[in-house]
């Protein structure tokens, strides 16, 4: 083979190849890492390169655009070299190394729901079965798809099953030519099964799935694999609809105006990159990504589907749907497997969505013999009340300052997040994730700040600071701050303070939470004593005080031993259906079951609410463990 | 409104009409009938025009191309008149008035199976619900979507539904619009429903459907309105593939060489062109046909989905699928409702397909006590023997001579064609469908005519000409012919005559059916007093002579009253199907009960296919109600 020299502009890195090798795989010889995760499949179109000099041999793809090809785009996976040349990379090709992993990554590795350790029977959404299938004779000339399905049904007991066009055109040339050795990929739709694909050999080795936490402020995928039931790497990045807003009622509105695509687009490529990203670091096929199961909440759900949602911010709120049927996921825009699925966690209503379904299903709350409560606190703040007989939901709006959103030094609850925050002997120490130097304050680490300012007296009743009642409060460019980690000498990392608007961000927040618990305790006549056992869920850390949580009036005074904090359990659960047909129709039970209660329709949920802006409340009876705190300024 | 003056060409007919109004209208007012079926729907795009001078208001349409467009063709119904206008019809937008009526139309009007008069329940395969909805308030603030599933499982108790994206994103405007009073369309799928499409107001009362028999030589549809339950209509045609042969396996080959595509697109032309004929004639809008239901032979089937037949016809004759799912009827071309489905009737075999399959279910052979037996003569002669307990179909080749095809002056069983023949004291006497001038002469007409023929003593027991015996027989242009209706002096219609060629191509179907009944028999170590009832369908005529078709050794000989001529039990079955879910499940029972045995896997069927070539057969034991007839001559 002759040797070519290529160069890559703009890096004008230099390497030495053999004729005929893949640009892609030239890239990688020259040490550059770019963003290709389908590794030659020409699915993703993430490696477009432009050929500046040169001879190459390229197949045209639907990736690239006339105009694109005129100008000598290529994908890099599918463009070999044929002389020296010159290429230059695209800024957007190039891989990034900004990765934010999730800390619930690690977290849910077992197969199991909630406090009753729930075992559900082993049955992926999507599998695969490698067939060695007898060849047709004379004497057994079924149909090559019948052959197929019945030997399906002889391992997978599964007789019916949809088999669309393509795959029929497809089937006589595939099994022909490997010999009857063929992968299915099958489909568990909602009381159908579909044939999705036939691959050629045997792959059914390899079955990966994203299970995705859509959420109004973050997004989260975990990549895992379906075989072995395990999570293998997640990712997470901020929502990037905050274009059109913080609040999902602006997003709406932004709908309404530019239409439900635009806001599809952006949270579709959140999804895709972040999948992306995951499937080059693990070195997993795009093709071998054969479903995605998506929890969020429910106008989250409408924005990933491309529905109108107009109707969920005007009385009576109303939902297209919140319980849409699986989809072939191309049709949403998601790059995995093109015949891949989507499944959708079904919703319960137009303010509780399928991320608390999930959270019911993995909390185990749906089959408690006491009652039980579920606390979500993301940018809504949705309860869940009940046990095996019956459940209610409510969601509040809260804003996103509890998962570090709306805080200035906020962040999510990732490495050199503030986690922890306490006073010792006056001085204020705190623990980051991962230890290193300070980045911002996630959820759990506002919590505690708030309930120690309050404690130490920085703070009144109301969260106004008490100017002169500590060093670390200081007034920069007008406005007071009180100082969490300093940029001092020899100090690293980010400055890090609280400021006025961002306790009273975390108060509003803390105040919809419990005056939406309050609501509901009142109208089923409980009192909290009632409530044998809570699980708070959401983005706040790897862990939080559940006293300090009690202290400034997030959760209700309770024991604190039954009190539990349960991290995401929107993924949680969404894991658990994608590994588990039988979980996910138990979601579809539990969305039945649970009635949704709208506090939009409750009278007294503004007063509710102002009773609750207090730390812990105005009526501090609610809270006996804290009664020795001062009384109200107001 | 100004009046403005419309020119037609090349009719040259003028109109005056109001400005505004649509091209289709003008043509209306003009008296001229074009092949406009959807009215207005934009769907058929049939109503092309080409406007040469004066000012029109058209929307473009995906039906036109480009080259089209540019120049000046516009279809009729989305076109409105501006000013005075000069427009061109082409030949193919002008309505043709070539009508065949399929005579078993009329006749299988009742929604039963078989000889057993079994009551299927309701049920159509594509059923419209007017909806009235509550419209959401706070306290039922419930999805849109899931607001129309729960009156469809109140109304049709059907719980899970598949609902595309589609239809979700037009769902809550469809539903305010028409102030939540609308109507679904509900497809059932195997073991799933889909619902397909929601339609503004009270559409409840239009469902039709149409219901196809993909023959080899014949395609035949009939419309159905699926509320009443009545067959409003029926047209056949040859099936144009026969310009690739008229056999099967000619077009197989040409499907391998050109791509399954051509194929698939002569069958829908077909198929498309007789819907568009009837709903035309009926004025039921191509939009309110919601569903088709086709039943063929596996190869018909094959095509008419653009699948590749090639395993078919080679060792060991497999086909593609002889179950497919139920499609979207657009996928494959036919032009009906846009969301409509298609439904195609499970096959047996790769040489005993759907329309088979139709014919079980239609005659009730599948719940008889006593031992019976289905032949269907096509241009495949399919043989089914069994009963409740057992069955086994086989498919013997017998080309196209009892349908009429392949026989100089034979056509289908329409009016003119001679159904019936006898002889008076020497005369020929005959009859024709709807008792006009023959134009030609059917199956039953010829099974006649051979009979009478060898006894007679025209033919002898090989069915030569025996030269001199009959003033009938001619020889004209070297070949020698019997004359049926000659050209005589006042005499009307066509010159029907049958050649030897004729007779020995029907010796060869015959004798191709005999040897597989036969066979099936011998294997099952059967005679044929064991067989109680024998059903023969088969588009022959409006009835057969029994006697005659034992005589010339088409059937087996029994007593004449044990035999029933059924029709075309294809589209009996299929019409059962589309009227009932109960009776297109039983159809996949049916199918799935039944062994399929291949007789190119049956050492002896060459051997009883040549005892089968006299008339009745070599063996005149087997015949012994003909046993006084003269030894065979060789």
């Amino acid at each position: 083979m002759p040797s070519c020299s290529i160069v890559f502009l703009p890096l004008n890195k230099k390497v030495k190849v053999e004729s005929g090798i893949s640009l892609l795989e030239a890239a990688g010889h020259a040490g550059i890492i770019i963003n290709s995760v389908c590794g030659g499949d020409g699915i993703c179109g993430r490696c477009k390169m432009i050929v500046k000099s040169g001879k190459v041999k390229s197949m045209t793809s639907p990736l690239l655009t006339r105009e694109e090809i005129q100008h000598g785009v290529v994908l890099a996976c599918t463009t070999y070299v044929e002389s020296d040349i010159v290429v230059e990379i695209p800024a957007e090709t190039l891989a990034e190394e900004k990765i934010i992993v999730d800390r619930d990554a690690q977290r849910f590795r077992a197969f199991r729901s909630g406090i009753t350790q729930r075992q559900f029977s082993k049955s992926p959404l999507v599998f695969k079965i490698f067939l060695k299938l007898d060849k047709p004779t004379l004497e057994n000339n079924l149909a090559d798809c019948q052959r197929i399905q019945r030997m399906i049904e002889k391992h997978a007991g599964i007789s019916a099953m949809q088999t669309g066009l393509k795959i029929l055109r497809q089937l006589p040339i595939v099994l022909r030519k490997n010999n009857f050795a063929v992968t299915a990929i099958i489909g568990q739709r909602r009381d159908v099964a579909e044939l999705i694909d036939i691959e050629r050999g045997n792959s059914a080795g390899r079955n990966y799935a994203a299970v995705v936490d859509v959420g109004t402020t973050t997004v989260i995928v975990h990549l895992i694999d379906v075989i072995k039931m395990t999570t293998i790497d997640a990712q997470a990045c901020f929502n990037s609809q905050v274009i059109f807003g913080r609040e999902v009622t602006a997003r709406i509105i932004a709908g309404e105006k530019k239409g439900a695509a635009i806001l599809q687009e952006k949270i579709i490529g959140d999804i895709n990159r972040l999948i992306s990203a995951l499937a080059l670091r693990n070195k997993v096929s795009l093709k071998d990504i054969i479903f995605v199961v998506c929890a969020g909440n429910t106008i989250m759900t409408h924005f990933l589907l491309g529905l109108p949602a107009d109707n969920i911010r005007r009385n009576p709120y109303t939902a297209v749907s919140i319980e849409p049927s699986p989809f072939r996921a191309a049709e949403t825009g998601i790059k995995v497997n093109p015949r891949g699925l989507l499944f959708c966690v079904p919703g319960i209503g137009s303010w509780v969505g399928g991320d608390i379904t999930a959270g019911i299903l993995a909390t185990g709350l749906y089959e408690r013999d006491d009652t039980a409560m579920l606390i979500d606190v993301g940018t809504n703040g949705e309860i869940v009340l009940g046990n095996r007989e019956w459940m209610i939901a409510c969601s509040a709006s809260t804003g996103p300052a509890l998962e570090g959103g709306g805080v200035k030094c906020g962040m999510t609850a990732e490495k050199g997040a503030i986690e922890k925050v306490y006073f010792e002997e006056e001085h204020l120490r705190y623990k980051t994730i991962g230890n290193g130097p300070p980045r911002g304050i996630c959820g759990s680490g506002i919590i505690d700040l708030i309930a120690g300012l309050l404690a130490k007296g920085v703070i009144d009743r109301a969260g106004k600071f008490i100017q002169g009642s500590d060093p670390g409060l200081k007034r920069i460019g007008g406005i007071w701050r009180f100082m969490i980690a300093g940029k001092g000498k020899g100090r690293k990392g980010r400055e890090v303070y609280i400021t006025q608007d961002d306790i009273d961000n975390v108060i509003t927040a803390k105040a919809a939470v419990f005056a939406a618990v309050k609501i509901m305790l009142d109208r089923l006549n409980l009192k909290i004593s009632d409530v044998k056992k809570l699980f708070l869920a959401g983005g706040f850390g790897s862990y939080i005080d559940r006293r300090n949580a009690i202290r400034i009036g997030l959760l209700p005074d309770m024991p604190v031993s039954s009190i539990q904090y349960v991290g995401n359990t929107s993924i949680w659960g969404a894991k658990l259906a994608a590994f588990s047909y039988e979980a996910y129709n138990l979601m579809h039970e539990i969305r039945q079951k649970t009635t949704y209660y709208d506090l939009m329709g409750s009278p007294d949920y503004v007063e509710q609410f102002k009773l609750a802006m207090f730390l812990p409340h105005t009526n501090i009876e609610l809270f006996p463990s804290f009664s020795e705190s001062p009384a109200p300024d107001a």
